[in-house]
């Protein structure tokens, strides 16, 4: 047999990829339009899936392959080929790192102790939880130590590095740690306000299919195809990069209509990603994925936030909102309107906090994470550690564990390091605007006419279309100039919110 | 390696199974769900798939395996698990029989032909399709010559056998041979009578939502469980058995309410065989399957046609459309709308045509492709055959080919002895509906009622129950205690229309 070639590897990651693709495709379903009563074949599938492509992705078949392009000269003085046989290479190493006994193991304990969380949630006892939270770190440390990582770092570095890679704890601890004193400063500043936005106009009811219909028209502007997408309505929001061509988005209704509209601009901004990625001309390979999570939810809150909580949004947003959502909102000015959307105030759930209270959210979350997996912190301390924190932070007292500790589902399972791409995103997203607001100075104007091929061009050049070819700070360095700082982010938040609650 | 076993065979067949229902959960999402712009990225994953498929049924270890149970003599002692092996051992020997290349050829001209077939439609040219009628004939032909056929019968047995397994072109023939004169000469009687029914309730105009309502809240009551499957929306109807506890049915609005209606009651009708399958007891294994299409088409036309046409079931249904569709309606009789629903009258599209007279629509079909695969019809005489077949049998004249010969998708991609099976479901329902009004003599009275659970269970228990486990003819002997006969449908025919129209 001939020595594997390029073509091969791209030829089987192709194939893993379409494999990859159907199950995304089941898992959107799931989500979307699944009837109840198919669960158990549901997970049948699911479960027959994962397999496949668990035996794809781990087959010493594919290893040879990557082995015998990283030993070809040619193959790896080619920019585009070295990066994607890098990235094989990577997901390769992490796909066999971990024994079949310790995955099965987590796969199971991970689901009592979801139903447990549930449960302990539902009650808010954290002491029906507190067992299995403590299975579950031994078994997150035990795959963290598979993992691995490098000399100098620390235990949460080699789960960190699944979700944005290459990142490491003290690199994170380093962003975040300035910015929690600055935050929690503005935070205590627009509490003493005595003009704080009023949020009236945030309550006018709007009915479901109407939101429906603007939240696609609002996506059209924004350059969403809804050609090779489209909108659905689910629980829990979500975008699906399911294939080229097929990129599917989910909101939902009944809260504010703000909510729901937010819901589908910051799936919109994943969405984008999604379609900008070089997934047809690169099809299957690495270098046609998205580089890290957070700067996935770069993309999306800078479009929520940095757009959709602008001036210049609501200047063009509002005379389509009055027309095709409810006309009460004849009533409500502009300013109004992006004074409303803008209100920070300190609260005790994450997934409804604001934009600027958010951060401190995750801080917090990262800091337990990691002092419970290095064993600076025990499990059974853990609901009085968050309470102290919050108090701390936020400046406000946690009444029960359902709205402190318990509240997120991610620890349930096991997932560790996750937490911090959230606030990540955040930076990046400020950063990103900073850069794009020098290279495009009419930004604002181009805003508030509804024209957004600017700013869309501008992400899909710098961001978008190099995938995976360049690590996630890399890709930061050539965008903006710089590496990733909190400053960006603080700057927006100061400039927006001091002005519009008058310290 | 110990002899394969009977339960290897079971494990491998419901792998393939679980992998089938991904593979119809993908195309149930083409056809509801999916944007324009994935056609290309879902070609992949179908080809994909569909590989993956053929090769599980065609590999020889499941050959081994079913031949391992075929000596195992306590195997085929059991009635069930030798069910089970003679029906592996039919899909396995049809699935190796084609050579690779001839399905290649088949599915590449196939899909050059379908395109060719379009634009003669369009143009309502024939010439254009005629070389590739020509060419998938030959294709079409080879492929029947690779199943072959039982001694003394023919060629046409080899296709009809994938679809009516075990029937053959000369029962076919026995059954459809005198029931054509009887229909004709019914459908004469019919045009000359001096009252035919006023169709104009069926012309009320419905809202969609409201119809949909309307649909599932008939589905429900028919006994359809909702928490097992849903009704969506598409351009041509069906009915989806895509998994245990997941059955999908769609339908279509725009035309008159009670096509959509009709449309929802016939999905409705193969959704509760899909339903009453033992798909949870016998996962994957064939006596979980339905046992053919004419007894599928059974199922849908008795709800469509004998339920959903008949004056209790409108006795049960007005008042509830009056509430749910239109208030209109009640201006409209029970008697009213009984007889605007079994109007039948001559016309040139079979997927249009009535009760009555599709059933000739799908005579001339069988009559000419069986000319056509034995040679006794030229592809170049096809229009004026059917031109000339349609004058004898419905007594109308064809003006172009569009609305001829051209109309049907089937033979465009050599699908032939495929026809017969709608019209041998129209056979069975009747036959069955005799059979039922003997075991529940109130039958009547209770759907005047919306009592549809004693119809429910007797199709329950003597048809969905069996799945594979006989074959459709003993089925039909069992249930009905006698073999399929044209009689049941004509007399019901007779009895229904010959009222109506006053003749």
């Amino acid at each position: 047999m001939s020595k594997p070639s390029y073509e091969a590897l791209v030829g089987t990651l192709r194939k893993t990829a379409t494999l990859k693709s159907v199950a995304d495709l089941v898992s959107w379903d799931q989500e979307t339009y699944m009837v109840g009563g198919a669960a158990e074949a549901r997970s049948d599938q699911m479960s027959l899936l994962a397999g496949m492509l668990h035996e794809r992705q781990t087959s010493s078949e594919l290893g040879d392959m990557i082995a015998a392009c990283e030993e070809d000269g040619e193959v790896m003085g080619d920019e585009l080929q070295s990066a994607n046989v890098r990235e094989s290479r990577r997901d390769f190493d992490l796909e066999t790192k971990l024994p079949a006994d310790l995955v099965a193991e987590a796969a199971k304990v991970g689901s009592q102790s979801q139903e447990a969380w549930k449960e302990a949630r539902a009650k808010s006892e954290f002491s029906l939880f507190e067992p299995y939270m403590e299975k579950m770190l031994q078994l997150t440390r035990r795959k963290a130590e598979c993992y691995g990582y490098a000399e100098g770092g620390e235990l949460y570095d080699a789960l960190l590095n699944l979700y944005e890679p290459g990142a490491t704890a003290k690199q994170v601890e380093a962003i975040f740690a300035p910015l929690r004193g600055r935050l929690a400063g503005l935070i205590a500043e627009l509490a003493d306000s005595s003009s704080p936005p009023d949020e009236s106009p945030l309550d006018i009811s709007m009915e479901q299919a109407r939101q429906h219909e603007f939240g696609q028209f609002v996506l059209k502007t924004m350059g969403f195809d809804l050609g090779t997408g489209r909108l659905d309505t689910t629980a829990h929001p979500f975008c699906s990069g399911i294939a080229p061509g097929d990129t599917r988005l989910t909101t939902r209704y009944g809260g504010r209509f703000t909510e729901s509209l937010y819901g589908t601009m910051h799936e919109g901004g994943h969405g984008l990603y999604e379609q900008g990625l070089p997934k047809t001309a690169f099809h299957g390979l690495p270098v046609s994925e998205a580089v890290s999570l957070g700067i996935h939810e770069s993309q999306s809150r800078l479009w929520e936030n940095l757009v959709g909580r602008s001036e210049a949004f609501w200047t063009w947003a509002m005379p389509h909102a009055r027309t095709m959502l409810n006309s009460k909102l004849k009533d409500v000015s502009v300013e109004h309107m992006y004074r409303a959307v803008n209100t920070a105030r300190p609260s005790l759930i994450r997934v409804e906090a604001d934009e600027a209270t958010y951060n401190l959210h995750i801080m917090l979350r990262f800091e337990l994470e990691r002092a419970m997996l290095v064993g600076d912190l025990a499990v059974k301390d853990l609901p009085d550690a968050w309470n102290a924190k919050v108090q701390e932070y936020l400046g406000i007292e946690v009444q029960n564990d359902s709205e402190g500790c318990l509240q997120d589902v991610h620890w349930s399972f096991g997932l560790m390091g996750y937490f911090p791409t959230y606030c990540l995103g955040n930076l990046y997203a400020s950063q990103f605007w900073e850069a794009l607001q020098k290279d495009l100075p009419n930004l604002s104007d181009s805003i508030a006419a509804g024209e957004f091929g600017g700013l869309r061009g501008w992400l899909q050049e710098n961001i978008h279309a190099h995938g995976r070819r360049y690590s996630a700070a890399e890709l930061c360095q050539r965008a903006t100039g710089q590496a990733l700082s909190a400053d960006p982010m603080m700057r927006h938040l100061e400039e927006t919110l001091r002005p519009i609650y008058g310290v």
